[in-house]
Protein backbone atom coordinates (compact mmCIF):
# COMPACT_ATOMS: atom_id res chain seq x y z
CA UNK A 1 0.00 0.00 0.00
CA UNK A 2 1.31 3.22 -1.31
CA UNK A 3 0.04 5.52 1.52
CA UNK A 4 1.77 4.53 4.94
CA UNK A 5 2.23 7.65 6.61
CA UNK A 6 -0.34 9.77 8.77
CA UNK A 7 1.16 12.41 7.28
CA UNK A 8 0.03 11.25 3.79
CA UNK A 9 -3.23 12.25 3.63
CA UNK A 10 -5.82 10.39 1.68
CA UNK A 11 -10.05 9.77 1.59
CA UNK A 12 -12.63 10.31 -1.39
CA UNK A 13 -15.45 12.00 -1.54
CA UNK A 14 -18.39 11.17 0.20
CA UNK A 15 -18.74 8.95 3.30
CA UNK A 16 -17.22 5.50 4.03
CA UNK A 17 -19.67 2.91 3.44
CA UNK A 18 -20.27 0.19 5.77
CA UNK A 19 -18.54 -2.31 3.60
CA UNK A 20 -15.11 0.11 3.92
CA UNK A 21 -15.04 0.42 7.54
CA UNK A 22 -15.42 -3.47 8.44
CA UNK A 23 -12.35 -4.04 5.73
CA UNK A 24 -10.49 -1.34 7.32
CA UNK A 25 -11.12 -2.57 11.04
CA UNK A 26 -11.12 -6.03 9.85
CA UNK A 27 -14.36 -6.55 11.77
CA UNK A 28 -17.96 -6.52 11.02
CA UNK A 29 -20.47 -4.58 13.68
CA UNK A 30 -23.66 -5.98 15.49
CA UNK A 31 -25.79 -6.01 18.50
CA UNK A 32 -26.43 -8.52 20.80
CA UNK A 33 -29.11 -7.74 23.44
CA UNK A 34 -29.23 -9.06 26.29
CA UNK A 35 -33.00 -9.72 28.19
CA UNK A 36 -33.98 -11.81 30.88
CA UNK A 37 -35.02 -11.22 34.61
CA UNK A 38 -33.15 -9.15 37.29
CA UNK A 39 -30.33 -12.00 38.50
CA UNK A 40 -30.66 -14.27 35.52
CA UNK A 41 -27.24 -13.51 35.04
CA UNK A 42 -27.62 -10.66 32.08
CA UNK A 43 -24.22 -8.68 33.20
CA UNK A 44 -22.63 -11.83 34.25
CA UNK A 45 -22.63 -13.13 30.95
CA UNK A 46 -22.33 -10.07 29.09
CA UNK A 47 -19.04 -8.82 31.37
CA UNK A 48 -17.58 -11.80 30.80
CA UNK A 49 -18.11 -12.19 26.83
CA UNK A 50 -16.91 -8.57 26.24
CA UNK A 51 -13.26 -9.45 28.14
CA UNK A 52 -13.76 -12.69 25.61
CA UNK A 53 -14.04 -10.94 22.63
CA UNK A 54 -11.89 -8.03 23.45
CA UNK A 55 -9.52 -10.72 24.28
CA UNK A 56 -9.51 -11.78 20.66
CA UNK A 57 -8.55 -8.64 19.28
CA UNK A 58 -12.15 -8.32 18.54
CA UNK A 59 -13.69 -4.56 19.57
CA UNK A 60 -16.67 -5.24 21.89
CA UNK A 61 -18.52 -2.64 24.14
CA UNK A 62 -20.98 -2.93 26.54
CA UNK A 63 -24.03 -0.68 27.35
CA UNK A 64 -25.70 -1.63 30.54
CA UNK A 65 -27.35 0.49 33.70
CA UNK A 66 -23.69 1.81 35.15
CA UNK A 67 -23.13 3.86 31.81
CA UNK A 68 -26.52 4.26 30.42
CA UNK A 69 -28.89 5.11 33.62
CA UNK A 70 -26.56 7.84 34.97
CA UNK A 71 -25.35 9.13 31.50
CA UNK A 72 -27.30 9.03 29.05
CA UNK A 73 -30.65 8.51 30.05
CA UNK A 74 -29.91 10.09 33.47
CA UNK A 75 -32.95 11.93 32.66
CA UNK A 76 -35.47 9.47 32.56
CA UNK A 77 -37.38 7.85 35.82
CA UNK A 78 -39.77 4.63 35.70
CA UNK A 79 -42.81 5.27 34.64
CA UNK A 80 -43.95 3.36 31.20
CA UNK A 81 -42.82 6.05 28.74
CA UNK A 82 -39.60 6.57 30.00
CA UNK A 83 -38.95 2.80 30.45
CA UNK A 84 -40.05 2.91 26.82
CA UNK A 85 -37.52 5.59 26.45
CA UNK A 86 -34.99 4.29 27.76
CA UNK A 87 -34.87 0.78 26.12
CA UNK A 88 -35.66 3.37 22.35
CA UNK A 89 -32.49 5.24 23.23
CA UNK A 90 -30.42 2.14 23.93
CA UNK A 91 -31.66 0.37 20.56
CA UNK A 92 -30.34 3.66 19.31
CA UNK A 93 -27.32 3.77 20.76
CA UNK A 94 -26.60 -0.18 20.24
CA UNK A 95 -26.97 0.48 16.40
CA UNK A 96 -24.54 3.09 16.02
CA UNK A 97 -21.67 1.00 17.68
CA UNK A 98 -22.64 -1.77 15.46
CA UNK A 99 -23.03 0.60 12.44
CA UNK A 100 -18.90 1.88 13.56
CA UNK A 101 -18.45 -2.38 13.34
CA UNK A 102 -18.31 -3.06 17.10
CA UNK A 103 -20.08 -5.74 18.84
CA UNK A 104 -22.53 -3.91 20.89
CA UNK A 105 -23.89 -6.13 24.15
CA UNK A 106 -26.78 -4.06 25.89
CA UNK A 107 -27.76 -5.83 29.37
CA UNK A 108 -31.01 -4.75 30.64
CA UNK A 109 -33.80 -6.72 31.16
CA UNK A 110 -36.28 -5.48 28.40
CA UNK A 111 -39.20 -7.18 29.47
CA UNK A 112 -41.51 -5.58 27.06
CA UNK A 113 -41.51 -7.32 23.52
CA UNK A 114 -42.58 -4.27 21.44
CA UNK A 115 -39.27 -2.76 23.07
CA UNK A 116 -37.14 -5.61 21.85
CA UNK A 117 -39.03 -6.00 18.63
CA UNK A 118 -38.27 -1.93 18.03
CA UNK A 119 -34.87 -2.27 18.83
CA UNK A 120 -33.99 -5.41 15.96
CA UNK A 121 -36.69 -3.31 13.63
CA UNK A 122 -34.02 -0.40 13.94
CA UNK A 123 -30.75 -2.60 13.21
CA UNK A 124 -32.51 -4.91 10.37
CA UNK A 125 -33.71 -1.98 8.56
CA UNK A 126 -29.87 -0.72 8.17
CA UNK A 127 -28.79 -4.13 7.51
CA UNK A 128 -27.07 -4.97 10.76
CA UNK A 129 -27.32 -8.13 12.69
CA UNK A 130 -29.58 -8.23 15.52
CA UNK A 131 -28.96 -11.20 18.43
CA UNK A 132 -31.14 -11.71 20.68
CA UNK A 133 -29.70 -13.41 23.80
CA UNK A 134 -32.54 -14.75 26.46
CA UNK A 135 -30.86 -15.47 29.70
CA UNK A 136 -33.18 -17.79 31.42
CA UNK A 137 -33.73 -18.93 34.97
CA UNK A 138 -36.53 -19.98 36.57
CA UNK A 139 -38.35 -17.03 38.78
CA UNK A 140 -37.43 -19.24 42.36
CA UNK A 141 -33.65 -19.69 40.90
CA UNK A 142 -33.35 -15.75 40.36
CA UNK A 143 -34.99 -14.96 43.68
CA UNK A 144 -32.86 -17.22 45.53
CA UNK A 145 -29.93 -15.63 44.22
CA UNK A 146 -31.21 -12.04 44.49
CA UNK A 147 -27.94 -10.30 45.19
CA UNK A 148 -29.14 -7.23 45.47
CA UNK A 149 -31.99 -7.97 47.71
CA UNK A 150 -34.24 -6.45 45.11
CA UNK A 151 -36.62 -9.67 44.93
CA UNK A 152 -37.16 -9.79 48.78
CA UNK A 153 -37.91 -5.71 48.80
CA UNK A 154 -40.61 -6.42 45.66
CA UNK A 155 -41.98 -9.50 47.44
CA UNK A 156 -42.61 -7.19 50.76
CA UNK A 157 -44.11 -4.05 48.66
CA UNK A 158 -41.18 -2.00 49.30
CA UNK A 159 -40.46 -1.59 45.23
CA UNK A 160 -43.59 -1.29 42.86
CA UNK A 161 -44.05 -2.80 39.29
CA UNK A 162 -40.72 -4.92 39.89
CA UNK A 163 -40.50 -7.67 36.80
CA UNK A 164 -41.15 -11.20 37.41
CA UNK A 165 -43.43 -10.35 40.89
CA UNK A 166 -45.68 -7.30 40.54
CA UNK A 167 -44.74 -6.61 36.46
CA UNK A 168 -44.84 -8.89 33.67
CA UNK A 169 -41.88 -10.16 31.32
CA UNK A 170 -42.58 -10.89 28.13
CA UNK A 171 -40.25 -13.78 27.54
CA UNK A 172 -38.80 -13.93 23.87
CA UNK A 173 -40.56 -16.41 21.40
CA UNK A 174 -37.62 -16.98 19.20
CA UNK A 175 -34.90 -15.46 20.56
CA UNK A 176 -31.33 -16.24 17.86
CA UNK A 177 -29.92 -17.98 21.29
CA UNK A 178 -31.80 -19.28 24.67
CA UNK A 179 -29.16 -19.82 27.45
CA UNK A 180 -30.47 -21.20 30.90
CA UNK A 181 -28.34 -20.21 33.55
CA UNK A 182 -29.14 -22.41 36.30
CA UNK A 183 -28.16 -24.88 33.78
CA UNK A 184 -25.29 -23.53 31.95
CA UNK A 185 -21.70 -22.05 33.79
CA UNK A 186 -20.89 -18.43 32.78
CA UNK A 187 -18.25 -20.12 30.57
CA UNK A 188 -20.86 -22.55 28.69
CA UNK A 189 -22.52 -19.58 28.38
CA UNK A 190 -19.90 -17.33 26.66
CA UNK A 191 -18.81 -20.45 24.52
CA UNK A 192 -22.45 -20.68 23.14
CA UNK A 193 -22.77 -17.24 21.96
CA UNK A 194 -18.96 -17.60 20.32
CA UNK A 195 -20.04 -20.51 18.70
CA UNK A 196 -22.90 -18.86 17.35
CA UNK A 197 -20.96 -15.76 16.12
CA UNK A 198 -18.69 -18.16 14.17
CA UNK A 199 -21.27 -20.00 12.89
CA UNK A 200 -23.28 -16.81 11.23
CA UNK A 201 -19.69 -15.99 10.00
CA UNK A 202 -19.92 -13.09 12.19
CA UNK A 203 -15.98 -12.56 11.67
CA UNK A 204 -15.02 -14.12 15.47
CA UNK A 205 -11.30 -14.99 14.47
CA UNK A 206 -10.33 -18.78 15.63
CA UNK A 207 -6.96 -16.74 16.60
CA UNK A 208 -5.89 -13.91 17.77
CA UNK A 209 -6.51 -11.23 15.32
CA UNK A 210 -4.26 -8.23 15.72
CA UNK A 211 -0.85 -8.55 16.01
CA UNK A 212 1.91 -6.36 18.14
CA UNK A 213 2.43 -3.12 16.48
CA UNK A 214 5.37 -0.59 16.94
CA UNK A 215 4.05 2.46 17.31
CA UNK A 216 3.69 4.33 20.32
CA UNK A 217 3.32 1.95 23.14
CA UNK A 218 0.28 1.81 25.41
CA UNK A 219 0.80 0.95 29.35
CA UNK A 220 0.83 -2.67 30.52
CA UNK A 221 -1.77 -4.28 31.79
CA UNK A 222 -1.66 -4.21 35.64
CA UNK A 223 0.09 -7.21 36.55
CA UNK A 224 -2.33 -7.74 39.31
CA UNK A 225 -5.24 -8.72 37.40
CA UNK A 226 -5.46 -12.23 37.72
CA UNK A 227 -6.58 -14.27 34.63
CA UNK A 228 -8.12 -17.44 35.04
CA UNK A 229 -9.27 -19.76 32.98
CA UNK A 230 -13.39 -19.97 33.98
CA UNK A 231 -14.04 -23.87 34.24
CA UNK A 232 -17.14 -24.28 36.14
CA UNK A 233 -17.75 -20.51 37.58
CA UNK A 234 -20.91 -20.86 38.45
CA UNK A 235 -23.71 -17.79 38.62
CA UNK A 236 -23.77 -16.03 42.09
CA UNK B 1 -0.22 -16.29 25.04
CA UNK B 2 -1.63 -19.48 25.72
CA UNK B 3 -5.59 -18.46 24.96
CA UNK B 4 -5.72 -18.34 20.92
CA UNK B 5 -8.77 -20.37 20.87
CA UNK B 6 -11.78 -18.90 20.74
CA UNK B 7 -13.21 -21.64 22.13
CA UNK B 8 -10.81 -21.46 24.75
CA UNK B 9 -13.06 -19.02 27.18
CA UNK B 10 -10.65 -16.75 29.28
CA UNK B 11 -11.84 -13.99 31.56
CA UNK B 12 -11.55 -12.38 34.70
CA UNK B 13 -14.25 -11.52 37.72
CA UNK B 14 -15.88 -7.38 37.28
CA UNK B 15 -15.56 -4.97 34.67
CA UNK B 16 -12.53 -4.98 31.99
CA UNK B 17 -10.60 -1.53 32.95
CA UNK B 18 -10.50 0.72 30.11
CA UNK B 19 -6.22 0.13 30.11
CA UNK B 20 -7.11 -3.39 29.47
CA UNK B 21 -9.66 -2.42 26.59
CA UNK B 22 -6.76 -0.03 24.86
CA UNK B 23 -4.16 -2.59 25.24
CA UNK B 24 -6.32 -5.57 23.88
CA UNK B 25 -7.10 -2.76 20.76
CA UNK B 26 -4.03 -1.61 20.65
CA UNK B 27 -5.82 2.17 20.82
CA UNK B 28 -7.15 5.13 23.17
CA UNK B 29 -10.05 6.39 23.16
CA UNK B 30 -11.21 10.10 22.91
CA UNK B 31 -14.02 12.95 21.65
CA UNK B 32 -12.64 15.20 18.61
CA UNK B 33 -15.84 17.76 18.57
CA UNK B 34 -16.13 19.76 15.80
CA UNK B 35 -17.67 23.23 16.42
CA UNK B 36 -18.34 25.96 13.86
CA UNK B 37 -20.93 28.13 11.76
CA UNK B 38 -23.58 26.58 9.02
CA UNK B 39 -21.47 25.27 5.82
CA UNK B 40 -18.31 26.29 7.54
CA UNK B 41 -16.64 22.75 6.68
CA UNK B 42 -16.83 20.52 9.66
CA UNK B 43 -18.46 17.38 8.19
CA UNK B 44 -16.63 18.14 5.05
CA UNK B 45 -13.15 17.29 7.62
CA UNK B 46 -14.76 15.21 9.84
CA UNK B 47 -15.41 12.98 6.63
CA UNK B 48 -11.97 13.13 5.56
CA UNK B 49 -10.71 12.43 8.57
CA UNK B 50 -12.75 9.40 9.60
CA UNK B 51 -11.33 8.42 6.71
CA UNK B 52 -7.99 9.09 7.28
CA UNK B 53 -7.94 7.29 10.33
CA UNK B 54 -9.56 4.44 9.33
CA UNK B 55 -7.29 4.20 6.71
CA UNK B 56 -4.43 4.10 9.22
CA UNK B 57 -6.11 1.05 11.21
CA UNK B 58 -7.46 3.80 13.50
CA UNK B 59 -10.95 2.81 15.02
CA UNK B 60 -12.99 6.08 14.16
CA UNK B 61 -16.74 7.01 14.01
CA UNK B 62 -18.96 10.33 13.30
CA UNK B 63 -21.65 11.22 14.85
CA UNK B 64 -23.42 13.80 12.47
CA UNK B 65 -26.68 14.99 12.03
CA UNK B 66 -27.88 12.09 9.80
CA UNK B 67 -27.03 9.08 12.54
CA UNK B 68 -28.77 11.39 15.39
CA UNK B 69 -31.38 13.39 13.74
CA UNK B 70 -33.13 10.66 12.27
CA UNK B 71 -32.55 8.36 15.11
CA UNK B 72 -31.43 8.89 19.06
CA UNK B 73 -32.80 12.01 18.63
CA UNK B 74 -35.51 11.95 16.23
CA UNK B 75 -38.18 12.69 18.83
CA UNK B 76 -36.48 16.15 19.73
CA UNK B 77 -37.23 19.55 18.32
CA UNK B 78 -35.92 23.61 17.48
CA UNK B 79 -37.00 24.74 21.22
CA UNK B 80 -34.55 25.92 23.30
CA UNK B 81 -34.77 22.99 25.38
CA UNK B 82 -34.85 20.61 22.81
CA UNK B 83 -31.29 22.03 21.23
CA UNK B 84 -29.77 21.95 24.62
CA UNK B 85 -30.98 18.21 25.25
CA UNK B 86 -29.60 17.17 21.32
CA UNK B 87 -26.24 18.86 22.20
CA UNK B 88 -26.50 16.60 26.01
CA UNK B 89 -26.66 13.77 24.50
CA UNK B 90 -24.30 14.03 21.75
CA UNK B 91 -21.80 14.30 24.32
CA UNK B 92 -23.04 11.55 26.45
CA UNK B 93 -22.91 9.37 23.27
CA UNK B 94 -19.54 10.50 22.04
CA UNK B 95 -18.10 9.65 25.80
CA UNK B 96 -19.48 6.05 25.15
CA UNK B 97 -17.50 5.96 22.26
CA UNK B 98 -14.47 7.31 23.49
CA UNK B 99 -14.65 4.76 27.07
CA UNK B 100 -14.90 2.27 23.96
CA UNK B 101 -11.51 3.15 22.74
CA UNK B 102 -13.08 4.49 19.55
CA UNK B 103 -12.12 7.84 18.40
CA UNK B 104 -15.16 9.99 18.54
CA UNK B 105 -15.96 12.92 15.96
CA UNK B 106 -18.68 14.72 16.19
CA UNK B 107 -20.30 17.33 13.80
CA UNK B 108 -22.56 19.54 14.57
CA UNK B 109 -23.06 23.34 15.26
CA UNK B 110 -23.41 23.42 18.72
CA UNK B 111 -23.24 27.04 18.83
CA UNK B 112 -23.34 27.89 22.81
CA UNK B 113 -20.39 27.62 25.00
CA UNK B 114 -21.96 26.39 27.50
CA UNK B 115 -23.24 23.32 26.30
CA UNK B 116 -19.78 22.07 24.54
CA UNK B 117 -18.35 23.05 28.09
CA UNK B 118 -21.19 20.41 29.79
CA UNK B 119 -19.62 17.82 26.86
CA UNK B 120 -16.11 19.04 27.85
CA UNK B 121 -17.01 17.99 31.52
CA UNK B 122 -18.78 14.94 30.48
CA UNK B 123 -15.46 13.54 29.23
CA UNK B 124 -12.25 15.16 31.48
CA UNK B 125 -14.34 13.62 34.62
CA UNK B 126 -14.23 10.05 33.31
CA UNK B 127 -9.99 10.84 32.41
CA UNK B 128 -11.00 11.13 28.65
CA UNK B 129 -9.26 13.55 25.89
CA UNK B 130 -12.03 15.70 24.44
CA UNK B 131 -10.71 17.87 21.58
CA UNK B 132 -12.59 21.38 20.49
CA UNK B 133 -12.09 21.90 17.37
CA UNK B 134 -13.34 25.34 15.67
CA UNK B 135 -13.62 25.55 11.99
CA UNK B 136 -13.40 28.76 11.31
CA UNK B 137 -14.42 30.65 8.18
CA UNK B 138 -15.98 34.50 8.10
CA UNK B 139 -19.95 34.75 7.73
CA UNK B 140 -19.43 35.89 4.12
CA UNK B 141 -17.70 33.24 3.33
CA UNK B 142 -20.14 30.81 4.81
CA UNK B 143 -22.95 32.56 2.98
CA UNK B 144 -21.67 33.00 -0.54
CA UNK B 145 -20.49 28.68 -0.07
CA UNK B 146 -24.34 28.39 1.63
CA UNK B 147 -24.65 25.06 -0.44
CA UNK B 148 -28.32 24.49 0.93
CA UNK B 149 -29.69 27.86 0.37
CA UNK B 150 -30.14 28.07 3.98
CA UNK B 151 -28.26 31.49 4.76
CA UNK B 152 -30.48 32.70 1.98
CA UNK B 153 -33.73 31.31 3.49
CA UNK B 154 -32.80 32.63 6.94
CA UNK B 155 -31.59 36.25 5.40
CA UNK B 156 -35.16 36.12 3.71
CA UNK B 157 -37.23 34.94 7.51
CA UNK B 158 -38.24 31.91 6.42
CA UNK B 159 -35.81 30.24 9.11
CA UNK B 160 -36.08 31.68 12.28
CA UNK B 161 -33.15 31.27 14.81
CA UNK B 162 -30.47 30.30 12.53
CA UNK B 163 -26.97 30.60 13.62
CA UNK B 164 -25.15 33.35 12.59
CA UNK B 165 -28.21 35.30 10.73
CA UNK B 166 -30.88 34.99 13.72
CA UNK B 167 -29.39 33.63 16.45
CA UNK B 168 -25.61 33.52 18.14
CA UNK B 169 -22.68 31.84 17.52
CA UNK B 170 -20.28 31.76 20.54
CA UNK B 171 -16.65 30.93 19.23
CA UNK B 172 -14.34 29.08 21.94
CA UNK B 173 -12.14 31.06 23.24
CA UNK B 174 -9.59 28.24 23.39
CA UNK B 175 -10.39 25.41 21.24
CA UNK B 176 -7.62 22.70 21.25
CA UNK B 177 -7.52 23.28 17.57
CA UNK B 178 -8.74 26.29 15.14
CA UNK B 179 -8.82 25.64 11.77
CA UNK B 180 -9.52 28.89 9.03
CA UNK B 181 -11.54 26.88 5.92
CA UNK B 182 -11.01 30.20 4.02
CA UNK B 183 -7.61 29.58 4.50
CA UNK B 184 -6.61 26.19 4.69
CA UNK B 185 -7.49 23.29 1.77
CA UNK B 186 -9.46 20.10 3.38
CA UNK B 187 -6.07 18.02 3.17
CA UNK B 188 -4.42 20.72 5.49
CA UNK B 189 -7.10 20.74 7.87
CA UNK B 190 -6.65 17.01 8.41
CA UNK B 191 -3.09 17.09 8.06
CA UNK B 192 -3.45 19.80 11.29
CA UNK B 193 -5.65 17.64 13.28
CA UNK B 194 -3.66 14.31 12.81
CA UNK B 195 -0.62 16.11 14.18
CA UNK B 196 -2.00 17.29 16.85
CA UNK B 197 -3.08 13.67 17.57
CA UNK B 198 0.50 12.21 17.35
CA UNK B 199 1.72 15.55 19.18
CA UNK B 200 -0.15 15.16 21.87
CA UNK B 201 0.30 11.11 22.22
CA UNK B 202 -2.94 9.91 20.59
CA UNK B 203 -1.29 6.63 19.62
CA UNK B 204 -2.06 7.11 16.27
CA UNK B 205 0.56 5.08 14.45
CA UNK B 206 2.99 7.22 11.43
CA UNK B 207 2.41 3.63 9.97
CA UNK B 208 -0.47 1.27 9.05
CA UNK B 209 -1.09 -0.03 12.48
CA UNK B 210 -3.10 -3.32 11.57
CA UNK B 211 -1.95 -6.54 9.36
CA UNK B 212 -3.90 -9.16 7.27
CA UNK B 213 -5.02 -11.92 9.31
CA UNK B 214 -6.61 -15.16 7.68
CA UNK B 215 -9.93 -15.58 9.61
CA UNK B 216 -12.97 -15.38 7.44
CA UNK B 217 -12.25 -13.03 5.29
CA UNK B 218 -15.05 -9.97 4.82
CA UNK B 219 -15.82 -8.58 1.24
CA UNK B 220 -13.15 -6.48 -0.68
CA UNK B 221 -14.02 -2.92 -1.15
CA UNK B 222 -15.33 -2.04 -3.89
CA UNK B 223 -13.15 -1.23 -6.44
CA UNK B 224 -15.54 1.15 -8.13
CA UNK B 225 -14.38 3.37 -5.24
CA UNK B 226 -11.53 6.08 -6.34
CA UNK B 227 -8.80 6.75 -3.54
CA UNK B 228 -6.86 10.23 -4.17
CA UNK B 229 -4.39 12.51 -2.92
CA UNK B 230 -6.43 15.12 -1.84
CA UNK B 231 -3.49 18.22 -2.37
CA UNK B 232 -5.24 21.21 -2.59
CA UNK B 233 -8.73 20.04 -2.14
CA UNK B 234 -11.01 23.05 -1.81
CA UNK B 235 -14.27 23.66 0.37
CA UNK B 236 -17.01 24.10 -1.82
Amino acid sequence: MSDNKATNITFHAGNVTREERAQFLKQQGLTIWFTGLSASGKSTVAVALEQHLLHLGVAAYRLDGDNIRFGLNKNLGFSEADRNENIRRIGEVAKLFADSCQIALTSFISPYKADRQQARELHEKEGLKFIEVYIDAPLEVVEKRDPKGLYKKARAGEIKDFTGISAPYEAPEKPEIHIRTDENSVEDSVRIITEYLQKEECYIPNTLKRTSTTHNSLPSINASIVRCHASGTNFS
